[in-house]
């Protein structure tokens, strides 16, 4: 559900690893139809021909019909009305799967969290796949690996089976608190790497908060009930690694426009379309002071993005932090 | 003791840390004299001012009289032979420190391990540092983080106090089997990771390897003693993420003209100095069989290393694996 990047080259994904009939629904019938007939998504990736199995329709009713396993990549802060509006064509007993890196604005529920809610579903047909998976290189058939969670492990197993495939390697997992609390920080964590990178600083500062990052984002999930060892794996520090990684990510450019000695206006003014993590930042840093947790780059990217702290006084805040053991607060 | 690239600049930390003297030792009188005389190493920063509090010598004897702690930073190899001669001069309770990132040929030991061997030194007096630390960045005064590890932690609270300073962050631990092992995979990490950048690979390719290649890096440590999260730090992720970005590692290049298609003697005819990994992967990979651990991206360097596999059966070996749970074999 959902023929935006990732939701069309993960049901390519499906559809190369050939065990299981897919349909991908989009909102709009030109796509759905360039899809279906010319096995091209003309939006986001022309020219990459995806595997002719795959169907697509624009009319949710028909994708949904009869669906064992129901995959969703929407806007995060859109999923709750899309449910509702899917709600009545979903089968009973069907596996809904998460492909979105958000927290819902307000509730601060995770994506996984407003399925449950919204469809009233057990823990067991309620699962998410994540991890360093930039949708364009997956669309490409370039190898990827991913983590598939499910608190039901059987379930986990079931879909690691439909998508994998001889480019797309999917683990299995039961911690799905976990799996999507390392997409969402790593956002705002992207956004501190672009600015340390536009400052002019090099692969030492950017693997220092890349690490500390994670730290936080081990500390606040932990405190929401996560495994730990989720973080350390491809949902939370494979994700955030590409993510920091890579040119195309939203959040490090916008990071490093604000480094190089732009103001945060013009940022936006030639951004256009706004970084997820900007906005992201202040639900986390919501979601950790609720829980006592000290996320000190979450805190600073906030400072940043929405309360004129400088990229130098930012710097200067966290360095001079007082000395501490490397773990703490877990 | 050592005024290469890593050793000149962590003298240079030290003594810009301003709370303890400094004395560098280099084999080489001219070294010592122009960074004694003139405040720079020319041999590996030339142009950047080092501290001009920073003391240095060749005459080893006169580093080491009355030293309270001794930071070692020679070629890992050199290290037992250097020990035996400068045994007789190093105080007797004096903290040794190495930053040496390797495992002795042979023996299979770490660096503290001989350290401790030779001079028959408690836990207490034998410490190491570790972290993303890039000499170069950190001579120019960029911002990094580091592990300090001891099992005695007021020992490595002790060093914590003499290194810090407005750039250089080091956090305190007591796992020093973990800080260590970090440092010694992650060679092989960083080839296998050029490999794949070679071969065309992109970001989540990459974010993959560093991420499995972290998974078998604790596999191996846990078995060996050590904490898995010192892993999860900075001298095992942190580390690890900076020399796979970095394109000045000369282990991640070495893998990347692999990669594009050149034959193993070529690169080595191309290359004259033998990247560290390729060297360490078959020591890494009989100690872990030793024990047990499963390292499969190991396994897959020593095949392009040492038997002849290709790049592409490499990767075809990998993710062909039978599918797994993320997490195994801790």
């Amino acid at each position: 559900m959902g023929s935006g990047s990732w939701g069309t080259a993960f049901a390519n994904v499906v559809a190369d690893a050939g065990t299981a009939d897919v349909v991908m629904w989009g909102r709009r019938a030109d796509v759905a139809e360039a899809v279906r007939e010319r096995h091209e998504n003309p939006d986001y990736f022309p020219g990459i021909a995806l595997n002719p199995a795959l169907g697509a329709t624009s009319d949710a009713a028909e994708a949904l019909a009869g669906a064992d396993v129901i995959v969703i990549a929407v806007p995060s802060q859109s999923l709750r009305a899309n449910l509702a509006r899917w709600k009545e064509h979903i089968p009973a007993d069907a596996v809904v799967v998460s492909l979105m890196k958000g927290i819902e604005l307000g509730t601060c529920l995770r994506m996984s969290e407003v399925i449950a809610e919204v469809l009233g579903l057990p823990p067991e047909q309620v699962a998410v796949v994540s991890g360093p998976n930039l949708a364009r290189e997956i669309a490409e058939r370039q190898p990827a690996t991913a983590v598939v969670a499910c608190a039901h492990e059987p379930t986990a197993v079931r879909l690691q089976h439909i998508c994998k495939s001889a480019y797309f390697r999917p683990y299995t997992a039961t911690d799905v608190i976990g799996a999507e609390l390392g997409g969402a920080v790593k956002n705002v964590i992207a956004l501190a790497v672009g600015v340390a990178v536009g400052m002019g600083f090099g692969d030492n500062a950017k693997a220092s908060l890349i690490t500390r990052g994670l730290a936080e984002t081990v500390r606040l999930a932990v405190s929401l009930g996560a495994d730990e060892h989720t973080l350390a794996g491809l949902a939370g520090m494979g994700d955030l690694v590409a993510t920091c990684s890579s040119p195309l990510s939203r959040n490090r450019t916008f990071g490093e426009r604000l480094g190089s000695g732009m103001t945060l206006d013009e940022v936006i003014a030639e951004t256009r379309q706004t970084a997820e993590g900007v906005k992201s930042s202040e639900s986390i840093l919501a979601l950790a002071r609720r829980h006592g947790v000290d996320v000190p780059i979450t805190a600073a990217v906030v400072g940043m993005m929405h309360h004129d702290l400088s990229p130098a006084e930012a710097l200067l805040a966290f360095m001079s932090r007082t000395a501490k053991p490397e773990r703490y607060g877990v």
